[in-house]
């Protein structure tokens, strides 16, 4: 087994690398020749800084099961990678947070473990240009997905809508690395916190949309009222004192739709507070 | 570091040693002394087979918050437990059982680690005698679950009402041999095993009653109509061809109400299959 070192890139460079290759991915993938196997393998190992005794595993791990019959998918490594990452964010928070209640320690390792958190890492890592898989949508949703992050960041809080695929391919790899490795949790965590960077702390914890606007509304004696219109149309509407303040719509996912509305009534709300026009 | 050997008890020997213990229970774990204390630790010890370095950790395990404001409960130990034991099914079932798709592999675990399941290896091991909290209603719920234990020897499936609190107590137990042992896998997983005896394997793996019903009624042609009374009075009513067949009630989840109605029309349905007077 040989360790790299790390490879940093900034969001920039990764999308001006693999944007192309994410608009040729629908053909691209069902046409690639062994030598681009080899080479994509090499790349990736090369990226998460772990070099494969069975590199079947990590074509594996990046092989959706829409991508050929005769392959075997990521599914049951995404089930492992899932289990270890879990397991390990949990050791790590319970020794570097003695004091921390499970109330805190739950939502802090949601917010590293949850798709977004993830999809991101995948996004950083370029693991998309590596994606086999036979289903252009998803192509699509990846490249609006990685539109959107610029926006938020750090993560979104389920405001931005999250390819599950990118996330899957993330754990999969992990799980991966841990059958490969004979099940060595400390060279799996050597390469989840490569992937994981940055890893989320309390302090970066930030409240969910929310939370925050009624928090701050009762602080200040404003009447929230929100408005589901998500059956509808797929939006919810927040008003501040009767004042509509917020919209946000998301036809996939109802929280998502809320925590848009609610974050941009927040946002105006701080604003209006910050000038002390809160009445105008 | 000792280990010990198994100590497999019966049910009925359970029962009967711990029936006075735990309706004593509410003014026993407020006045237990020091030496109680260190009798418990050597018991609890010997149960699972594992000697502590730090004692102060079982002691921990078994403290639940209501107990005592200053003493630490089982919370974060539980929260650590929870992880870890899902992360060693989890590892364990993926080399067993190399062909199972997560499809199934899901289902499996969830039967290995859920509440009831747990609450069940709390009670066989006598974990409950040892449980030190304040909440006179928490030894009714117990006492109601080791009642109910025999009607369903192996998993009923959401069938009957185990406390949280006792699956809790096996976590934290699983968290303190895991943080005691160093992060040793290998020697918590001993332990786990221990307490989850029997594992649940997919051969054991009961369907769940609704599901059953309807594939069976399918099968035979027959029409099932479910009636939903549960915000009325706790029940559910499963009709097969028009007539009840099935009454199921439980107030505290609507779930288990459902499953009973399912499972009491499903075992109607299939005694009458058996002697062919299906329409009479």
């Amino acid at each position: 087994m040989q360790r790299h070192g790390k490879e940093t890139m900034k969001y920039g460079a990764v999308l001006n690398r693999f944007l192309p290759g994410i608009l040729e991915n629908e053909e691209a993938t069902k046409t690639t020749s062994q030598d681009d196997i080899s080479q994509n393998v090499e790349e990736v190992q090369k990226i998460i800084g772990y070099d494969f005794n069975d590199r079947n595993l990590l074509r594996q791990a990046f092989t959706h099961t829409s991508y050929h019959k005769d392959c075997i998918s990521y599914e049951r490594l995404e089930y492992v990678g899932d289990s270890v990452l879990n397991f390990m964010i949990t050791k790590e928070h319970f020794s570097k947070y003695p004091d921390l209640p499970p109330g805190l320690l739950s939502p802090l390792r949601a917010a590293n473990v949850d798709t977004e958190k993830l999809a991101r890492a995948a996004v950083k890592h370029s693991f998309h240009k590596y994606l086999q898989h036979g289903k252009p949508i998803l192509t699509r949703r990846i490249q609006s997905f990685i539109n959107v992050i610029p926006e938020y960041p750090l993560h979104s809080h389920g405001l931005i809508d999250a390819p599950k695929m990118l996330a899957d391919v993330v754990e999969s790899t992990i799980g991966a690395v841990f059958i490969d490795s004979n099940s060595s949790i400390d060279t799996t965590w050597e390469v989840a916190k490569i992937l994981l960077e940055p890893i989320i702390t309390p302090e970066m914890l930030e409240t969910n949309p929310v939370k925050k606007l009624y928090e701050t509304c009762q602080k200040h004696k404003l009447k929230v009222r929100v408005v589901d219109m998500w059956s509808h149309d797929g939006s919810f509407e927040v008003f501040v004192d009767d004042q509509m303040r917020g919209k946000g719509m998301c036809h996939v996912k109802k929280e998502i739709a809320l925590n848009r509305a609610a974050n941009k009534a927040y946002n105006e709300v701080i604003g209006m507070l910050s000038v002390g026009n809160i009445n105008i």
